[in-house]
């Protein structure tokens, strides 16, 4: 340390701010933003090129909180540089309807760019930042103009090092070569359980270099150290650069700095009156001198720095009118304007046709007819390209091609969901990713924070239920698709054919509003003839594939590969109407007379049949129905064998149906 | 490679079976047996000490397939070293009920330690058997008596470095010193998607040097180099060692080895002619010549072994003979004798004392009263053991007493989950692990695995619901608790008050057959009076708390911290019970006649309270009832404003009674 603490006023400012907002809310993390306190100081200052009057600038450089605990540090900083969080907010940390939740949530604070606090995904955002940043730059910077260009800034802890998904999303970050990342980690030794030595023992900067990283080590309340390393971290633009801090955690707290008491709790009214003591910190809680404010200021710089952004802009839209307009409307999120023309067209086209294939052909094919319409694709798959069918014709790998649109993320599922987590919020993009629907698993969290984040992220799971077969337990779902449809703001779609892909694909695409989950299957599904009105209903998520023959008396309703068991029962049976429901989500927000019309509530004879866990579906049979599904594990063989063996058959919906109405 | 492949006739007879059983099932993986025969051959017939006529001898040397689609290389060599896995058995491969499924599966082969095929959880499976060999070995040998002592030996693909749970797993092996854990790494270059260079170039040779392991290279088919690495790294005992093997994947065949096709996919007819010209191999398709299984043969060695341990045991057992009979009670994972009755009297006095305290700290007073009996307790938590309350008196950590209890993870959920797998496979265990809910996602597929193999692993999950405030939306479980009561085997209790957190703990403690998931509150949650027999009845999953007052008109249904809220609801109602239902699991396994008599059929009107996800419980409400829940995220805010603010309320079930009974 290079100046003594009661010097440090501009970085104390955070100090104080973060210790006196957690005091206030009784709950909350002082240690980290008192550790890295000085090294934001100098990152934010110095570095950091944004405009707290516009948090939306398209060129912004980004930041990424991942040990999102520490969130009061963020908030300080926002607050401190001129962004619309006022010291009322700061005020509010942690309390109903604040800008100021306990961790950084997207949507809340302005300059938020990521949710945070799962630990490890912070940084996997940010390398998804940083993929979307070189791609969109490869794919629109000219020789003599760059309209994108900025960096990627990530504070990261101990935690977010031990876990896996850390591993997955950094070592992708060095192979793809994303030198505009720089992560600074806050090695201050402590964690929760206390002193890391005996659960963390891992030589970091080692690990790095076997990533490919430039890996520096300074002090981390060293301020000129941080700044030669960043100015250094910047200059290498073909690795990312992880700078190791070394740091004491609650530094300021005479008696908890250094130790994992200051981690996530109030350091209590009498330390923080020995901690202002030792910062030679005079005012009161929540008042920070004027000088204070102006040093942190950085509206006008941030303004400067935009508007000559938009020269630079201007003159690519004067020369390069096209690649302007497209870029604005990627970055705006908007689809071609004739893109749902021509999807439509498409799905006729498919109706047309009626072919008997795979859901994840038909998928494969959808992407085939979307995607050359759709540059903002940035597609991918976890290792399973020729599995889940996620390649076509246009596909080129970003590890080959820096202007590419198919990232090969490796055998990586957590690593590779939050990376297009980053990419959505990078904004310029659509991500998809895909893995067997069971290694949706590994990736859980992440797929769960882009519903959280609402973020146009398309999830693509292919082998979906035990017919996938040989594969046997550990590769077939059962219980996935229920927790996916939990999930709130996710919608999952379980399409029973050619037509119901190629409208989940476009609903999935459209949906600006959050993620979508595509269940595929992998072995051949049955086409159904549908009506023009049918066609049109599959987008509301469930819908009469087969009207009754006679009056009323069941129900049958199905997704996916059991769409055609149903439809051979009623082939068998009177009475009886099969509802196709790919999308619950979208059904039950359908309105009542719409859903009452497709299952009227007075038909009590209802039998569910889904090559899943049964559970998710008494909400849609009730007490008086039945469901034929999965309760246990499956098995390894042939799937024809294991649809019999589980008795997920035609037989069987018959004959549900026969006790119901007997 | 120093031996030429036709001369290979041992090593080849597992290249063989391995491409002829993948041909005849028409699906499977024949590449990496083929690229690892020689390992393998090396490794089993000169290293590994197992006992084909007793998969189950305690003293074995445990040996995992973490790159488990191969299966069909542990097939061979279970089949070819004696092990009761016929011929036919092989040719039955990936049919069902054969003992050889398309990955290796718990209970189905003899020999098979661990269900792999879901990436990188087997290494971390094979950190467990390590950890618990080290730790038994430290709490039960003598200075001049070992009698646990054994190797772990791991086979690993680039799937199962590149997924995160490797990063985990490797990282805390390295600090814990797992000196006879030894890995092999099939470097062969290839993953599905092709050559793995343009998404996994990690110098794993430095990433394992910064775990703190031992890292030999070799050339994978050089028998000498194999041999010599191997001595090598059972030498050191400090460190576990990683022996990066350099191979050929499906090397014998002239047209795929070193490619992707041969990954996973039969080689097809005509390249199998080809394979058999190039190997030398004159026998028709699931032909062994007798000198071959001679060679392999290892049931004499394996029986002489078993044999010399068992004098070893025996001398033991003269010298010191409690200890050889507590070990014997906890490889048979028998619970001492008294146990029932001693919890039993413990569940009395928490009854008597009708504390109101947060669930979790219910637990740790139930591990506090139950970890002095039970020596096989090995509990931890993933960086939260202030938080999870997962300490207690008599804790001592393995990080600094080899013959400790209690392990602290680091902030490695998933890791330390498939950890505690291996632990509870090794035998001599109960593991516990603990996480907030919400990260139980992190390790989601490590508790799916355990489920599988019907492991007692039990599962805490603290700070259950929106109940914990502050930290908001993503620390908040919504869809979490669905999620494991949809996954088969898994037993997952939230209970309400001290009495039923430690008949939770008993019950998971006493169930043998499968984990359990344990979910306790960070709030405090209002004690409930009981009757003896009411006691008796917590263990049945659902029972009466509060009968009736007149003619039962409706059914409140609730768990944790909702069942106070029934109560008050019940106090202002008439001709309402309320059914406690802390392990829906348990319940629904009762007869009929106890679930008709707490939910009689005829009762329609019936509401649900749960802080969870609306969605788990139609399957009790039915169509005509109510379920009070969230169906959204949660918020940042203390736990009290977000009951309020989620309508979660005494107010609002009193109301959907009042409504349905109306």
């Amino acid at each position: 340390m290079t100046t003594p603490l009661n010097e440090r006023r501009i970085a104390n400012a955070i100090r104080v701010l973060a210790m006196d907002a957690v005091q206030k809310a009784n709950s909350g993390h002082p240690g980290a933003p008192m550790g890295m306190a000085d090294i934001a100081d100098v990152v934010w200052r110095e570095f950091l090129n944004h405009n707290p009057t516009n948090p939306q600038w398209a060129n912004r450089d980004r930041f990424v909180l991942s040990n999102g605990h520490g969130s009061m540090l963020q908030y300080a900083l926002l607050h401190l540089t001129g962004y619309d969080l006022s010291i009322e907010d700061l005020k509010a940390f942690r309390q109903l309807h604040s800008k100021t939740p306990g961790h950084p949530e997207l949507g809340y604070a302005p300059g938020i760019e990521t949710t945070t606090g799962p630990l490890g995904q912070g940084i996997a955002n940010a390398v998804g930042f940083a993929l979307a940043e070189k791609t969109l730059a490869a794919q629109f910077n000219k020789e003599d103009i760059k309209v994108v260009d900025h960096y990627t800034y990530c504070f990261l802890g101990d935690g977010c090092l031990m876990e896996g998904v850390s591993h997955e999303a950094c070592s992708l970050a060095g192979t793809l070569g994303l030198g505009k990342l720089i992560a600074y980690y806050d090695d201050n030794g402590i964690s929760i359980d206390g002193e890391v030595e005996g659960w963390f023992s891992d030589d970091t900067e080692q690990r790095f270099l076997a990533y490919g990283w430039q890996v520096l080590k300074v002090d981390g309340h060293d301020a000129d150290a941080i700044r030669t390393a960043t100015v250094e971290a910047q200059a290498e633009k073909a690795k990312p650069t992880l700078i190791i801090c070394k740091t004491v955690i609650g530094l300021g707290s005479p008696n908890k700095q250094g130790k994992e008491d200051c981690h996530g709790a109030p350091l209590g009214n009498d330390e923080i009156v020995l901690t202002r003591e030792a910062l030679g910190w005079k005012e009161e809680p929540f008042v920070i001198p004027e000088d204070i404010y102006t040093s942190w200021d950085a509206k006008a710089k941030g303004t400067a720095s935009e508007a000559a952004w938009n020269e630079t802009f201007a003159a690519y839209q004067a020369k390069y009118p096209t690649e302007a307009a497209e870029l604005k409307r990627r970055l705006e999120g908007d689809l071609p304007a004739d893109f749902a023309a021509k999807a439509d067209a498409y799905i006729a086209e498919v109706n047309a046709k009626a072919e008997t294939i795979a859901t994840r052909k038909a998928s494969q094919n959808a992407i085939q007819a979307f995607a050359p319409l759709l540059p903002e694709i940035l597609g991918g798959s976890a290792d399973l390209a020729g599995s889940n069918l996620t390649l076509w014709k246009g596909a080129k790998g970003v590890e080959s091609d820096a202007a590419g649109n198919y990232v090969h993320y490796g055998v990586r599922e957590f690593g590779m969901t939050a990376i297009a987590n980053g990419v959505a919020l990078h904004g310029g993009f659509i991500p998809y990713v895909a893995t067997f629907l069971m290694f949706m698993e590994y990736a859980r969290n992440a797929v769960r924070m882009s519903a959280l984040m609402k973020q146009r992220v398309i999830h693509v799971y292919t082998h979906d239920s035990i017919g996938l077969g040989e594969d046997g337990p550990t590769h077939q779902p059962v219980e996935q698709i229920a927790s996916l449809r939990g999930t709130p703001n996710l919608n999952t779609w379980r399409p029973c054919d050619t037509v119901e892909a190629s409208i989940s694909w476009k609903s999935a695409l459209e949906r600006k509003e959050g993620p979508t989950a595509l269940i595929f299957s992998r072995q051949n599904l049955a086409f159904q003839t549908r009506t023009a009105e049918q066609i049109v209903d599959v987008a509301k998520g469930g819908y009469v594939l087969a009207q009754e023959k006679g009056e009323l008396k069941a129900i049958i309703i199905a997704t996916g590969s059991e769409v055609a068991l149903a439809m051979e029962a009623y082939a068998q049976l009177e009475g009886v109407r099969v509802v196709s429901m790919p999308c619950a989500e979208e059904f039950v927000k359908q309105d009542a007379a719409y859903r009452e019309a497709v299952l009227p509530s007075n038909i009590r004879a209802r039998v569910a049949v889904e090559a899943a866990h049964v559970d998710y579906w008494w909400k849609f049979v009730g007490l008086d129905g039945k469901v034929i599904g999965m309760t246990t594990y499956g098995e390894s063989a042939p799937a024809k064998d294991l649809f019999q063996f589980f008795g997920i058959t035609t037989e069987a919906v018959v004959k549900a149906v026969k006790e119901l109405t007997a």
